[in-house]
């Protein structure tokens, strides 16, 4: 059984074969948000503040923390995005306390955010590029912590599911040269838009499998990329992740915010027996009541989470 | 690669690992619909019309047909069922053109069934009890038909999946001494409640992959069943198909009324890459648009179906 730990300072959450799927917040990222590049650049973090604790009360269980703006004052992200990104990060953990992944193509910002980050984060990413494992894999190894492994190389990403294998191998081989094993390493096999490739899914059932019991690790990733271009896409993602998850998927990197992806999950959860006496999906039903009622699903979330915490004030206030 | 073969008078039905999934009707069933069974003992057809034409408008490719009233009249069902199922699967196939599947604990009915029904309809169903073997296997034979294989015997339906597929595998046998291929058996190896049972979900998946692979048959379900029980059981259905298809089901006895369902199947085929360019996730988005402005599913269903023969009609005059 292959679990791969991840920790906050005061929570600790298991990627795994026999763990209810991971859901990795991806709300916390500049990346086509010219707004919250905006806001980043300016200093204002309210964003970030709403997108942490809206995606942790909508059911993410591990944040992404991604600094990837591009300032217009300075255009060298090497020198910007370390300390934004040690700010992000110092700002998030204060407001919620899930585990982090710390998310750059910078070296320099994934070790700011390892310096900064409390408890054991997931790293993301390294790829197959001999240039990227040189870079990140002794980051992984000094720092002891998991690393998503995305399946390209310096070829690129190529669209023959066998060589993206290759390429995951290749870097669990690489990474135990330097002592890393293969429970801490998450791969995104890659997923490709099903509108343009129509064997995409099917691509990433088998790899998710191959990867599952040929090198024994964790999956992950981006889950929306499958529907790209396509009308209606929340309702293939939504058979996408639970089709995922029965291949043997572990993770997502994933917008908590839409319910019907997370009802999805959480029914999928449900069906893989990772889901005791249910009491999840009956949590979540309820949450569902109030969205059929009116509310958003961030707002029915909050609610259900404050409730919760109401809850287990008052148990703990009588014992 | 396993392919069943179901015919109407016009219209040729596969079920198989490279097609999509097979959406049979359940709703012409009195099981249940108290109503409906008072209007089939006074001759009232209306209900049946309606269902007939509803299930075909949103996607079901095979109707069930049920005739199992217990009449206050006359409590003996060999007697009233027969005729009843004639009568039913006249009215059925004068008003659409999907292959039938004729459905009957009583094989009286099931024989009437056969005489009348044009084309290769699906029998519903044989299973291991010994009884029912020998008098569902010759029908099999003398009507060249394919089945369905509910895997209990008489000893019940165990809860052990090892057993329901061993029973699978000797209904399977006893159908090839009678000279029945096994593309012609639809085995179903029973959905339990997850509420019930909370390995449920993983049985049904490990199951239907190892009769796909060690039987080489085509399987079925009752798919509603899983989330008997549960809040939301329609989101719990919408993942568990995906997760089925998945796993190498290749179709379901459901209720094609249920958008939620549907939807997941349409996705599904999908990303199964059986739906070529994506033809049939887009005309169904049509339907989901005109759903999120208010119309019921059954209405968009019969519109969008009703456009699409419209634009058929249209290509052959100009042709």
């Amino acid at each position: 059984m292959t679990r791969t730990t991840v920790e906050s300072a005061t929570r600790t959450v298991i990627i795994g074969f026999d763990a209810p799927f991971c859901v990795i917040g991806e709300r916390i990222n500049p990346t086509g948000r010219k707004k919250l590049a905006a806001e980043l650049e300016a200093g204002d973090f309210s964003t970030v503040e709403r997108d942490a604790l809206e995606q942790v009360a909508c059911g993410a269980m591990v944040l992404d923390v991604n600094a990837g703006v591009v300032y217009n004052s300075n255009p060298n992200p090497n020198e910007t995005e370390p300390p934004l990104m040690g700010r992000m990060i110092e700002l998030v953990q204060g407001l919620v306390d899930v585990p982090l992944c710390i998310d750059s193509s910078v070296p320099g910002a994934l070790e700011t955010g390892l310096q900064l980050a409390t408890g054991r984060p997931l790293l993301n990413s390294v790829t197959g590029e001999e240039e990227r494992l040189e870079a990140i894999l002794p980051l992984v190894k000094k720092y002891n912590v998991p690393v998503v492994a995305i399946s390209n190389d310096d070829t690129g990403i190529s669209e023959d599911p066998d060589v993206r294998f290759a390429v995951a191998k290749k870097i669990v081989q690489r990474a135990a040269d330097f002592g890393i094993p293969a429970h801490d390493i998450v791969v995104d096999p890659l997923v490709m838009p099903v509108g343009a490739m129509a064997s995409a899914g099917q691509q990433v059932f088998t790899l998710v499998r191959r990867l599952r019991e040929e090198l024994g690790v964790n999956t992950t990733c981006g889950a929306s990329n499958i529907s790209f271009g396509l009308p209606h896409r929340h309702g293939v993602n939504a058979a996408f992740l639970p089709m995922a998850i029965g291949a043997g998927m572990t993770s997502a990197i994933m917008n908590p915010l839409r319910a019907a992806e997370m009802e999805a999950v959480r029914a999928a959860n449900l069906l893989m027996n990772h889901d005791p006496n249910g009491a999840a999906w009956i949590g979540f039903s309820r949450v569902l009541d109030a969205v059929n009622e009116g509310a958003s699903f961030a707002e029915a979330s909050q609610a259900a989470a404050t409730a919760g915490a109401g809850r287990g004030a008052r148990r703990r206030r009588r014992a």
